[in-house]
């Protein structure tokens, strides 16, 4: 296995064989090659910042769900190190070529695509598919390349260097739908020249593990719990938009820029409805976005005509684009979210964006067509979309806002931080921002008692978890027990469960370092003053979690 | 002496005595307020926001050059600590009238002014002044008020809540043309609601020393060296312009974006070519921006058909406005001056700002009309407007720019940080962000060595000095031995310089706090990346100053 470095300055590829002694995929090999070979102070978009493509650890096997694909560099958004994580079939690709990751450094003027093949890997003029929209510019690619390459690519929002921007990864259909969505960067991509990543694994072979008939025991142990696991059959037959009911009932689900906790219109944006119409319009539920995935939550959604629209309309889509726009028309959330995948920009973000344009008299909540001349704008390139383009913080700074809902630059995602004490301990503290995937607190939600140790343990166990290329579903069924065996076969190693969760905590450690070698300092673990003082309705919640609390979190 | 504490929100105001045993004002006091009664970790335009305006602890007496005016807040361009002070009679006329500062709290929806007398204060409705450029505003608050009344006030710039927006004082010919202009304090105070602070003074008293007759004695001596001073008379008969030729000369005058450290055409915007201008349309020199002022660099300056246009065309405004933009017409840098003074935006920050559209395609260097038109659109509120007045690391940010000249979100003034290392680690390290003011140092200023030392020792003054409200060029002449007599006779206090030094200590090592506090690390104590690669012609410095030596600034 081995680490390709691209050298965009030099137009350069070399191949080096992976540093020894080190278990590293994922978000610790993401943190480690931004450790060992970035600076921190770094401009994210200067010639001097890296751009990570890293496959999880568990990546080329067997594994159930082990095809996560990391995304890292210094994020334009929070201004520190970032991991965005997404599915498709590029890590597992990646993996069977013996890429264990890519660094590319440097950059250059002319737009180049990174071709990856068993021979090896060069780059090559990006010509015509620069300024195209992700959906034709990946129809071209396949035209150029074959019709079995994968794709990684930053889109518009991207090439315009916007800090909320996207890298998409094609799904196992081809679509460019599943997005390394949030930090931006889409933008830290561009900013090397690098318009595309394009892989043929023709001749790859699935990984070997150590342990072959260990890995297999424990790889099926994994299946066994993940296909009894208990969201498991919800999120197949209904996809992520189950969680709109759940939140909604619990008060925390954003709605009108967050000043609501529940939509009297959450209904119209449910599951129920979002089935409804999948149905009616001959869509499907039950995709994997990974091969071989078990669950299966990804949907196809197609459009009143039965034209497909967009795959995998998502819970926090749904939410940030729907009830915190006050929006209730899932058509209408589905436009936007093919858009921003054509764009490639973050959903999270973006529904936080347009929400605080209320506060300037720039927006009415449920104005559907005013939303979507702001995605247009984005498009255009106009300066109000590049005020929009750039994320929340800037949006408000730009427009005087200081009811910001944002930790660190990025936007908060769609489980309020009032009515989920737990979850916003995570938002505030995370060394990668308001991320939901951070460190999920579910429980006692309204409690402002424990969330501080709950979120320290959830955000441990989430580190480690981002390295092992697993998919956050898995973790819903199959705990560390059922993951280290995987990881000790594969890798013929000797890991307890006290090994895998010290290298959780190592990886929080080095980013929380990384973080305040670029100038965020721990006061910056702060969520933004109004959550403490506005109660959220129904549950009038204000966030009331002890500071000493929030303040413990790295302790370990 | 007491401290008037207006709360906004209930408008009231409440009259306190200032704390014990403590020797507060200018830049000290609006630390000790900020820290003592602020949040460090709330949004800059946050209700919980206070704005600070406090005359130095040499006010309202006879020494000479002591009526700066410190103005405080948590800056919306740098999130940290800010103190910006300026000329004008009001803090003379405050401390007359028995006040050591005035920390205003809360917020409100319908504008107010503050109206100060020997009666007291109370709050009004701002009325018809709202929108109105600065001088026609302050002209209306004369006919209501009266025309000897001092005014501060906040500008359109900082009722859009622009972060690059200033809070203006009036000369003393009552002309808003005095600024404390860098880090977007107008933001602040048009965030509580409050449009002005309207000073009468009638029956004020000028304050007694405890020891009369040394301060009389100190007094002189201070007054002596400052009319004896190197820079006193050039300063009196040239102005400020005075330094195009000396950082042209060094290579350090900004051309260009920051491309280069001459201009070709200096010879156009020159004291020599200001002075024949300003003759020529008989404008003047030789005015005091304070009351009593002995140095009395500013000037007025007359457009073409002798009509006043501005005054105290600056150095700064010159270098930013002009050479770093291309531009060699002093008439077209003079009306722009005059529009910032209107609106209430920083010439220093408007200058990096449209400097860097020259990356993104949008702004020719020399191109007046354009650079014009940006003003425009800053004041019609355009979203290009609302980007630009948000400041250089905003605009950059929507903009996709990654060559940003700031640091922690302030732009650099017009000493090339490249050619004057020593001043560069001022930018780097302070507590403010980069400012010139911060702790200037001019000497050996392409060498590398010593800077550390040169920067520690020159914030360190100088952090003690902004607490005085002497002048600037008070500094150059009059060294701490002149002032510390002055503190101790009006005080009855005993201290000695090492003292003196101390309080400067305190300043810096509480500003660091409270930044540390707000989430500003030190690894934010940076200079951008590309000052450190990319040679500056014609002396092709680049930043070399050892990162140990910029690292041990604080260790004192």
């Amino acid at each position: 296995m081995s680490i390709f470095r691209v050298d965009m300055s030099q137009k350069t590829v070399m191949s080096e064989a992976e540093p020894k002694g080190k278990i590293l995929g994922g978000r610790a090999l993401v943190d480690y090659l931004l450790i060992e070979y970035g600076t921190p102070t770094v401009h994210p978009l200067s010639q001097e910042s890296l751009f990570i493509v890293a496959p999880g650890l568990l990546a080329g096997t067997g594994a159930p769900q082990s095809g996560r694909l990391s995304i890292g560099g210094k994020s334009p958004l929070t201004g520190g190190i970032r991991e965005a994580n997404v599915g498709g079939a590029a890590a597992h690709k990646l993996s069977r070529l013996g890429i264990t990751g890519i660094m590319v450094e440097g950059r250059c003027k002319d737009w180049q695509i990174l071709k990856i093949e068993a021979q090896g890997a060069i780059l090559e003029s990006a010509g015509d598919i620069v300024g195209l929209t992700n959906y034709p510019a990946c129809d071209k690619l396949r035209e150029r390349y074959g019709d079995k390459v994968d794709i990684i690519l930053t889109g518009p929002a991207g090439e315009m260097r916007l800090a909320n921007s996207t890298v998409a990864v094609t799904d196992p259909d081809g679509r460019p739908c599943r997005h390394a969505a949030r930090g931006g960067l889409g933008a830290v991509m561009a900013a090397k020249g690098l318009k595309a990543i394009v892989i043929d694994d023709t001749g790859g072979k699935v990984r070997k593990p150590i342990e072959g008939e260990a890995f297999k025991v424990a790889a099926k142990a994994a299946t066994d719990a993940i296909k009894s696991g208990p969201a498991t059959n919800a999120l197949h037959t209904l996809g992520t938009a189950m969680w709109v009911d759940s939140d909604n009932g619990r008060g925390s689900l954003p709605t009108n820029n967050h000043h609501l906790g529940s939509f009297e219109k959450h209904e119209n944006i449910n599951a129920t409805k979002f089935t409804e119409l999948v149905k009616a319009r001959g869509g499907s539920f039950g995709h994997g976005c990974l091969p071989g995935c078990i669950v299966q939550c990804s949907t196809v959604f197609n459009d009143q005509s039965g034209k497909f629209l967009t795959a995998a309309l998502e819970y926090e889509t749904i939410g940030m684009l729907g009830s915190n726009l006050g929006i209730d028309d899932l058509d209408a959330i589905a436009r936007m979210d093919r858009k921003c995948d054509e764009l490639g920009i973050d959903t999270i973000e973006l529904g936080n964006t347009i929400g605080i344009l209320n506060d300037a008299g720039l927006f009415e909540f449920g104005d559907v067509k005013k939303a979507e001349s702001y995605l247009e704008e984005i498009e255009q390139g106009t300066a109000m979309g590049r005020i929009l383009g750039s994320g929340v913080a800037v949006t408000a700074k730009a427009f005087g806002i200081d009811r910001v809902p944002a930790v660190k630059g990025l936007g908060i995602p769609a489980h309020a931080a009032r009515s989920s004490k737990g979850w916003a301990v995570t938002y505030a503290t995370s060394p990668q921002g308001a991320d939901h995937t951070a460190g999920g607190v579910a429980v006692e939600h309204l409690s402002a008692e424990g969330q501080g140790d709950r979120s320290r343990i959830s955000q441990i166990r989430m580190a480690a978890f981002d390295a092992t290329g697993l998919c956050l579903f898995t973790f819903l069924s199959a705990a560390s027990n059922l993951i280290v065996p995987m990881i000790n076969a594969l890798h013929g190693m000797k890991w307890s469960e006290e090994d895998y969760l010290e290298f959780g905590k190592d990886i929080l450690r080095q980013e929380r370092d990384f973080n305040l070698k670029a100038g965020i300092g721990p006061g910056a673990d702060r969520l933004p003053d109004w959550v403490m003082r506005e109660p959220l309705p129904p549950t009038n919640a204000v966030f009331d979690v002890p500071q000493e609390d929030v303040d413990s979190i790295f302790n370990f």
